[in-house]
């Protein structure tokens, strides 16, 4: 990742001459193809999706020229939603947390050594616990307690905290339901790590509803949050066999693994602009 | 398997001694114990399951007394329900399908080289496509018509074909409701396969609800059928990785491999005397 | 599957401006791309690799002047090494078995339910054992006995029944070191299963040698015939759990399903033209 | 885990009796049986394992007495192997590491959650660089320089500083030999983490061998260290899936998650006493 590069989503509806355009006009630029990925789905009568990466050191022309002539060349005349990235911009991560440590250890691992590219900006908990845990990565943690009578608060002063420090917010096991302000705020940029293998145990203590239908797999998901408890685009999964002998303590130890799993895979992918949202599921692009 | 065994199977309330009356009694009467495996479930006040194989050929007394002295010495104080199954006791298994083959075929092919301890006696279907296959294996194939109108008649000529032919009845992608009346008839002694990871993806269609749904990972569930549609308890379950670019097709020939395995494994334990239904979950002996 | 489309597979070393060329060249005759996938190697210097699907109903030209225009405008200025192929020419595979029935049969039912996009030609096996099922598929089977005193003939026989007769050689459990003669004639267009994951264990009895050494995982491998034992580009590997309570048969019952899986998988993609060698390894668009 | 228990492991020739004889055995003194878990081996003639949790808060007599009855009238006559450990016992852990941190991390990160039943008295590493992460445990971290001259030297200084300290040692990415007289010293109690699947890619840099032989799948395996490099008892091992994608270093990646998770689970199973050498392998009652 040292040569500077950009990556490039791209989604529209399907027909010919998409890749000649978008590539005869790089090609044009200067920007060197490294990685193109598309897909292309029969739902909806045909959509076009791509993800490509591209060299910026010898553009003929700034990023921000490059991007108001793509705007107008290649963008507009087939229809597209696009989004370009240079890979100097880091996106801004906030993670909200309960007291499970778990999911938000391992991304701050990952974060320390350098396998997330993105940067922490902040960790917000209703419960004090894991500020020591927290702060030891030189990370800030805030404190915002969340009770019945203090929600409208609590959620009022958590949009003021995430406002200009979040690209994306993660929800680390974080066990309060988000408020509708805070989903419309980040759209498609809230990713969510539940218990169990979705759409299977929707809602609270999903490895207690496992282990009373007696599966013999248990899962987590990543997804990003909507408005509706759970049905959120789906990201990731993941799973791991079970037995009887598995009390519903084991499932959770297991699962455990499973969320860190799960989701550091889907936030590096989003923060790698390797997702995009397609109605309700999500292209990977991996 | 070449020496004479049998295999011993019991569930009853926990509490101390069980180990030593069972295996002492069992050496007592010169059974050598091959394999032993225990599960004790702290579920309902603590429960003991347990499955012994033991050689017979060295037995003080012939089988059918040793039943009687177990059911007296032991099973009776501890309030055991228990099964006692020599090796040379073929389950009688029968198979009802429909249109599609794989299910079918895999359990056909096992058995064919001998992986399956049982005797397959029997293929219905309510459709006549299957004959050939089914017969090129030296099984006998009976297509009992099923529709609307003639639904009692065709239910009512299966209990009748059934009855002595089975102590197991496979439901190898067989499309219909099996009555009420087999359903009694066989309590924990008819398997299904369900095409999806149960409980996600209930009723018919599951490979298109998951494509809908955007999941990352499809299953296949084997479970026992019970009154409630795919409620039953689970014998198994096996998954696989899918991604956007599977079409409902692809996940249909993904799901084709999983249900193969699952059904196979589940049908090669039950006859191998390896699961107890506790409730509605399976204690898996494998 | 049901428009007309082609298969476009190329590699050549990479340099600015190749999706550019190809996609232009396409769109300029009227070939609307469905898929495009490509790949970046940075081993030796760079090489680029792609597989793109197009529609060819469309077409301003004959698909063989579409070649030729191909050859000079975009292969040659690039070096790239390249193939085109039309959806309608199915593949001929030939299939090289002994006495083992599960690969065999696996590919037999893939192609008989239409999974397989290719022909199978004849099945040719140094045992009569299986002569039966394969003609129970409508399909050739030729016994060739190959014995110490018999190899040269046997040898030659088969390069002789081959002739014409297969784009793709299949050893599915052949039994047999096939002959330096007939791997430089069909240049990674033979496909063995290994069952073990290569490149542990090696050679003969490899679940024995799994055994022995006491693994917790065992595999099967699918790769290209070269002229080094087990040594050739692997296509595709699975594995699966075992344990101490696993004797070799169990090994081998397990394998058996692993086998029967990777080649199928590695068969179907190489007639989907989904594989390009890169020296000893392979790209797979899958 | 709140009740007193105790964990027998038992190994002897197999012979009729031996269930009834340790069963009946400790019903006699009044220990309640909890899990039972047993295999018989059919290799070097027949071999019997078994492993057993009972409870020790009603025994008749106290537990030091307990084993000497035990070695008296169970073990001698049986020609047992054996080891009796009370819960109340927890094995000390001695961690070796180099600079890769993952490995270690993961592990005091299990214990510091009371996931691992045991104590982790001492880290000692060849280079100085862990020291704060492992301090922040509250686990001493002692620097043990390790070059070519002062090898010696080290490897006294390593055994003194483990005398006492270490009923395990985990080499946890330990990037030097230990050396003979350790070895010899801890018999099947050193683990170690191999960044491979073996015994596929033995010796160093197995990412980048993995990566030279164009594997789809790598692996990472947990076993017990003896004279022979990388050829130990193996305790556990996992895998992933990989790509042509995938450079050395995704594969690192990758290997890094499934050395953290092999290298865990065989920690915990070597400290509740699950695991028995048999020869050159192992009997996991996992």
């Amino acid at each position: 990742m040292t040569q500077p590069r950009a990556i490039l989503l791209v989604q529209c509806p399907d027909r010919p001459g998409i890749v000649a355009a978008i590539s005869s006009f790089l090609y044009r630029h200067g920007a060197n193809i490294l990685d193109f990925d598309q897909h292309t789905s029969v739902d909806n009568g045909g959509a076009y999706f791509t993800r490509l990466e591209f060299q910026t050191d010898r553009l003929d022309l700034p990023v921000e020229d490059l991007e108001r002539a793509f705007a107008l060349d290649v963008a507009r005349p087939f229809g597209m939603e696009w989004r370009l990235t240079l890979s100097s911009q880091r996106k801004k991560v906030a993670i909200l947390v309960s007291k499970h440590d778990h999911a938000l250890l391992e991304l701050l691992w990952n974060w320390d050594r350098g396998d997330l590219h993105a940067d922490v900006s902040t960790v917000i908990s209703n419960h004090p616990d894991l500020r020591e845990s927290v702060e030891s990565f030189g990370v800030p943690f805030v404190h915002v307690p969340n009770s019945r009578d203090t929600r409208a608060q609590a959620e009022a002063r958590m949009l003021e905290l995430l406002e200009g420090k979040a690209d994306l917010v993660v929800l680390a096991r974080y066990m309060q339901i988000v408020s509708p302000e805070l989903v419309a705020r980040w759209p498609n940029r809230i990713i969510n790590i539940h218990h169990s293998f979705l759409p299977a145990f929707v809602g609270a203590d999903p490895y207690r509803q496992a282990y009373d239908r007696g599966v013999k797999i248990v899962g987590a998901t990543a997804h990003y949050v909507t408005a509706e408890l759970d049905a959120g685009p789906i990201i990731d999964q993941d799973v791991g066999r079970v037995s009887h002998r598995d009390a519903v303590d084991d499932l959770k130890r297991l699962g455990r693994d499973l969320e860190r799993r799960v989701l550091a895979r889907a936030v590096r992918w989003h923060c790698e602009d390797r997702v995009i949202v397609n109605g309700n599921k999500t292209v990977v692009f991996s």
